[in-house]
């Protein structure tokens, strides 16, 4: 059965994969000093237009938001991030286990809004209660909505008012790079204090590229990555895939076939009056089914239940670099016929 | 200016400081392990009904929270409570800050429903969400209401479905257990699995007496308590006054006190119309006074204004076992003036 | 039996406690925040010759070296402590548990020296190694010995040349106050980057007061506190007794008397010939006694086996401002019959 | 020029390589619950012929040995290892960093003894030291020795007295693996409590498998894996790595080969009198040399300088899957010309 289920059901990308391959045999020195970490982090440094950013690989999207947040806040600070922010939900309890509070509000359309953390901060102001000082966010959303670039900006600005870090996690960035209103990798770096690139999701095996900006937070990151368990021995197979993936269009074309594998999805839906909800045009789809709908889809592909609704089931179908068109196909055919 | 800011505002009823000046010189062992503290524990294990019980005296509130909710879980797994929740909002993250999540739902009158721990345990049932594993109330309340014995018993048996722990906060204990409905220190030990009975707010200089129901939490706690700082050189003082409150009925006369001297106050609210926010019959009062009585107010006496509410203030008064008679009628004079 | 055991067997100085007496119905506000705090950290100021210090007040000595470390350390930082160290050895890991590591070398009659400094940093170079960013010691050390002034200073020096910053545990500090050659008030706070005054073992009934030079270890520290659950409600407490200790010569007084009952009990043992470890002039006494010597005075006084020696045991003897001058005629008369 | 720096400097072993590249386009599952690792843990289960063994795979071994420890100790216990151990030295305070402390002795041989347990069994009997409930060894060593199946036994038994979990670290396990006189993979199993399987310096691109034999360390692991950021999105990776070092020989070949290598320089350098420090038949050999000779070497090669010895240098040289015979020839010859 086909699936829809998400963005890292396979390997990697083909040219990724054929970098890997090329350079097995070459030795270097370990834990990201090498020249292919390197010349990733000099691509990414040129892409973002800033060469005094510091740029760090890791493994994972938990990993790294966890890693990020623990380096910037002290045990009696907070972040804070809207009621569906991954790291608020999905992650396990990693940025509360690094010791650390995240505030919460409800989200709007999957996203953080400014008059949130207005909220917040004018809520916090005695010391026996937690120190808001960081703002994580995510680009595209849990919901698959994206952030402007104006409310980025917006963002930007009120975290500025407020003496608080934004962080944005890019595990799907290369999804919303390619929209039009959406900041580019140059506006993202200038709006933020510390941002990554997503790999896992967007074509590597595996892997994402912090960008720390804010100066305050680059000192000694490596030691905190190897304390935490997060320097990776071969250090180099990462530098391999981002520079491979950043070197040319390969994340933007990543990026642009997976929003397009959706749009068509997302339209067959349309035409047949199924409600979409939240909707947006990046790789996520969330869909609210009627139920006999619902067992028709699930008959043959696989994608992920949200939770029942009146008469129904709201579903989640992810696109990525590895979609079939074929696949696609067959869903829309399949819809088409509900 | 006479203070209603709270229970903590002077320093130990004189029974209990005659208590530690009268032993002031005897020469006892270190950490607790004097015969002080054994005489209290045995004074808290006869009233509780619970021979097996393992109670250990701490310092302050925060640290008994933190300790104990840290004793009884692992860093995925995290403790419920709800929105006004002392540990969620006034601790400055101390339970993150030791490596657990707090789950949080909108309190209902200042307390954890059946319902919450439901839907919150529902919701959580995969590993990329932290795992639910304790409930934390207190009794009383941030909003003075308290917890009545069928509400107490009925989240215990919402616990032991969801296989969780319950902690009762009982920082301000002694003025519900004055309380018809309310549970009895028997009661309550029958249906938690660990409670704290509050010293710094109702008597004593200093100190909680932490009281452990259940097995699994027992083993070692006094190696936790040192590692994290919360091991008093000289455990005796704790020993002496809990002995001293609660040897005979001076607990119960304190709660019953500082209720009385509340219910004046807030009689003399009701009379001149004025509403009274989460009625209770402790020893909190939240009124909604109009901006010119809270000023009328002000001027002579302390209270803690708690936020703006249309066309006035909402502001609590505390009374405890030092609050002065006098003070009280002065209050209500005002008050009957408005 | 009387007992030596140590220098926290008894409740407080009378002076201290008549103070608590005193001020018992005194209303103030909660969290340190009380005038009697602020005079107590006012007289601080002014013995140490620095306006610009920070005062906090804590409970205890393992809570005070657990705050301070941690909140001057990140995770991939350790602080450097001799074998014998009070953090290394009796704090069931509370600085591990903080989450630092603590790099230790065999220590020269109690103490850190300049030398173990140096090697500990040019051995730790990596970013695969913790940073040595702390030194810890204390005064006087857990075998009874002090550092003398230069000995200090050496110390402040080379933590300077390794960007490390100097730590003072003062847990029995008046001990060593009052010797001449050892470091005043004024010289401590000059020579190192925080300490602390002992109150629990010099004449409170509990308490320490942390004092901080170094700018970079100022801000927020009231959060840290809070969030660690070492900030107590009644505040005032700590500051009526470090006030009581410190405005006039009490402190010294103390110091200055333990250290004479001491050095009587001292001289017994060496016109006995029996051997000291360790010789100094504190209040802590440690003797190689033979078996049956040891057997002798344990008949009659409480004293702590240090562990087996041959033919006989190491023992301590601690003095206090409390300890009874008749008790040590009594043990000397004893030592003199061995 | 060649490096003999570690066993980690090129990419994976080409049949493993080769194995990721053709499962590249297979739709999965994440997280670890897709049917590679399921074989991958039904062959690692096969091997050391216990069934009841729960199999992790995670990315690293500084990863591994902190999940591993963490999970299994409470705060106030404590890791026991020798001075040489990764844990202790090479790993940036990451076992500290999650609150745990490590109790160390000089090592022997680079290895652990059951005397050294024995002594810090005994040597920390009160609640005011940390409790010792683990102990950690690594097969190799870093001296590149081994515990032989008798040296194993006897640890397993001294920890089994003393209450003590018994984790041995295994990222060079293959080297061992081969040596006659070295506990077998079943034979670890049942000697240890929790032990790893290095694939990253055995011939993976990535990983180690974490094999859990006590019932008391099993539960719930997954959930610690993702609170901690190491539950890999594309688990499959790691399984198929290790599926296809563990179906056959191939990890074992490795072992033997690297060993191979590795002992025809080791005779080259002892035919020439030049004193090998701390023999072993491993992959790893560390040689005392004159400093002309470690010069001569340094022109062609990369070896590791390990710290000045009179006259010279200490060096490491390491070899692997990958290390070229020709380098290894290259290599000897300049030996024989010192």
């Amino acid at each position: 059965m086909y699936s829809f289920l998400n963005d890292y059901s396979e390997g990697a990308h083909p040219q990724v994969l054929e970098a890997l391959v090329n350079t097995n045999m070459v030795q270097t020195v370990g834990y990201g000093e090498d020249e292919y970490c390197q010349k990733a982090k000099d691509v990414i440094k040129e892409r973002i237009g800033n060469k005094n950013a510091d740029v760090h690989f890791l493994v994972g999207g938990t990993q790294t938001n966890m890693l990020m947040i623990s380096y910037a806040l002290k045990h009696y600070q907070a972040v804070i991030a809207c009621d569906e922010g991954h790291i608020h939900v999905h992650e396990t309890g990693a940025v509360e286990g690094a010791g650390h509070k995240i505030l919460v509000k409800p989200h709007v359309h999957g996203k953080v809004t400014c008059q949130m953390i207005e909220d917040i901060c004018q809520h916090h102001t005695d010391e026996h209660m937690v120190q808001p000082r960081m703002v994580y966010i995510s680009q595209t959303t849990e919901l698959g909505t994206y952030y402007t670039r104006d409310e980025l900006k917006a963002l930007y600005e009120v975290t500025r008012k407020y003496h608080l870090y934004l962080f944005l996690d890019g595990a799907r960035l290369g999804s919303a790079l390619v929209l039009p209103d959406a900041p580019s990798l140059q506006e993202i770096a200038q709006n933020v204090d510390a941002f990554y690139i997503g790999g896992t999701k967007m074509g590597a095996l595996f892997g994402e590229a912090l960008v720390i900006l804010h100066d305050d937070l680059k000192p000694q990151f490596r030691y905190h990555m190897k304390n935490k368990g997060a320097m990776l021995a071969k250090g180099r197979l990462l530098g391999i895939q981002f520079y491979e993936l950043l070197k040319g269009n390969l994340y933007e074309e990543i990026g642009e076939y997976e929003n397009r594998m959706a749009q068509a999805i997302r339209e067959a839906f349309i035409k047949k009056g199924i409600p979409i909800y939240e909707p947006s045009s990046t790789n996520q789809i969330f869909v609210d089914l009627p139920q006999e709908a619902f067992e028709r889809i699930n008959k043959e592909f696989l994608v992920t239940p949200m939770g029942k609704i009146p008469g129904g089931q709201r579903i989640r179908i992810v696109t990525s670099w590895a979609t079939s068109q074929d696949a696609v196909s067959a869903l829309i055919q399949v819809i088409q016929e509900l």
